[in-house]
């Protein structure tokens, strides 16, 4: 009989938790179908449902803690989630309190960005590295701060907003409110609006014949399949949009003087076709002292980073 | 008798020194032109010949360290400025070990601005608040980031460079090798050359005449006087200028978060001419969560900030 500790991550479309070992061995995972547009109620009942699942396959062994991530923003300190833009109807819900009072467990709560970056950290690429970014590359672009091992939250626990940075004053106007965020130019619809650009000029391109196949509108992964191939606008729309991230990671550098920037995210998939671009930039752009001794790698946990990330927030509350 | 500390400035063109009791009230001072031109060991001599005099003003009362801000990059834990743009000559000077070897003190040594950031924090307009940003508009633009009470320094001491950060990726090259910076849109060189522009263009204004009587090139302070005086382009341009510093602020607030944002620095004291635009950027264009608590305000210690931020480092090392 050993301690264990519960990890879940609440996502616009999933819900997935898991039970662990305090070194950060998963031991079991239960995911379930979010059932979003159903509003709080559902989805709450949706999340016990989940954390049961895990309770039971404890199996009578202590349970330290659970762990949950969730869409921002959300306040780390209380645990309410306000009104996030992936879960319709919810408006300050005291997240961590509803559990708490359901599990009778200390629940600890965080940003699903933030999370991630505490799990690289403990458990992936960034073990050891007490001074790191995590950036998140998907429909949106979000990240977690890791500075001297501890997250950075700042005095709402909402800092590390790092798509949502200008890096373009003539850009376009994100659904944020502000004007030529890095979201805007580099996250996944940004990579299928160029695409579908390009098509509608009449560029050449397997592009559109992936999606077609999959009878789907197109998608950045559509473009990194077709870039994968060889094929050459899906490649120059990869390295653009590599670009423009490494603008914003050069930002990040020149602000936090972190020393690792991780690469996750289902855009991130595309792997060195990103990753290339993003390090090129940075070559070309830091100032030296921040430059030299930062490595821009893949994230290593995938779509788990944030479960492991919700067990590493248990553990460092507890202090451990 | 009681213990006093000394605080120093290395500039391009002045240092200071000051005495200080352990509240921070100033007891005495003293400048020197830095005379940087004639390299090292001059400036060195003139560092030291400085701080003798604050030396001898505490007549025998505990000298409990000395603390200096110089211009970046430095290494606040090795107190070794590399290649001071401003300071010809200097490569890897272990200042700080130079002058504890003279002084038979401790010396602890600061970027500038982070040093600014510091007294704000303990002396300024900072006091009490734990989670804030400086900003210095002169000739450059750079920053002090203080977060849970503490700098925010980064894996190499180096964080914190806000003039640094990208947010027109399609603007010029800035020289320090980065594109479409801040400091190249908004800083005093940008605003004089907007000027000049303008001028050239044949816009009507009264900045050339005010420039033209001092028999000087146009400055920000040129353009900031005809402003006051109600001149349109004068007005325009520094609107311009507190727009761009404006979508600068928010990018910081959103990645750090903070509860306060200082504005100094020889182009702030165009006051209100500058907040104004800072401010009604910031309305337009950050997400509710990160404008909703902060305040953006004048620094108070002016052209001293620095000095203060000398003493609330030998402090805060001290631990009190």
């Amino acid at each position: 009989m050993s301690d264990v500790i519960i990890g879940a991550d609440l996502g616009g479309t999933k819900i997935r938790s898991a039970l662990f070992d305090v070194r950060g061995h998963l031991l079991a995972r239960k995911s379930l179908p979010t059932l979003a547009s159903r509003g709080p109620d559902v989805v709450l009942g949706r999340i016990v449902a989940c954390l049961r699942e895990m309770v039971a396959a404890a199996q009578g062994q202590a349970i330290l803690g659970i762990g949950l991530g969730a869409p921002g923003p959300l306040n780390p300190w209380t645990g309410v989630i306000s009104t996030p833009p992936n879960l319709p109807g919810w408006h300050d819900v005291p997240l961590r309190d509803l559990l708490a009072q359901e599990f009778h467990l200390p629940v600890y709560v965080g940003n699903d960005a933030n999370l991630a970056a505490l799990g690289e950290h403990r458990f992936g690429v960034g073990k050891g590295v007490d001074d790191l970014i995590y950036i998140t590359i998907s429909t949106g672009i979000g990240g977690g701060i890791i500075s001297g091992g501890r997250l950075f939250l700042g005095a709402d626990g909402a800092a590390g907003e790092v798509g949502h940075q200008t890096i373009d004053i003539n850009g376009r106007r994100d659904r944020c409110g502000n004007v030529g965020c890095l979201e805007v130019l580099a996250a996944g619809p940004a990579i299928a609006r160029q695409a579908n650009e390009a098509i509608a000029r009449g560029e050449a391109t397997a592009i559109a014949t992936l999606a077609q196949a999959e009878n789907r509108p197109i998608s950045a992964e559509h473009v990194h399949r077709a870039a994968r191939q060889g094929d050459r606008l899906a490649r120059q729309i990869l390295a653009h949009a590599g670009e423009n991230i490494g603008v914003g990671v050069v930002n990040l550098l020149h602000l936090f003087n972190p020393r690792l920037v991780i690469i996750g995210g289902g855009v991130a998939n595309a792997g060195e076709l990103l990753l290339e671009p993003i390090r090129r930039t940075v070559q070309e752009r830091a100032m030296e002292v921040f430059r030299r001794n930062v490595r821009i790698v893949p994230a290593a946990l995938g779509d788990d980073a944030g479960l492991y990330g919700a067990v590493a927030l248990v553990l460092s509350e507890l202090g451990r």
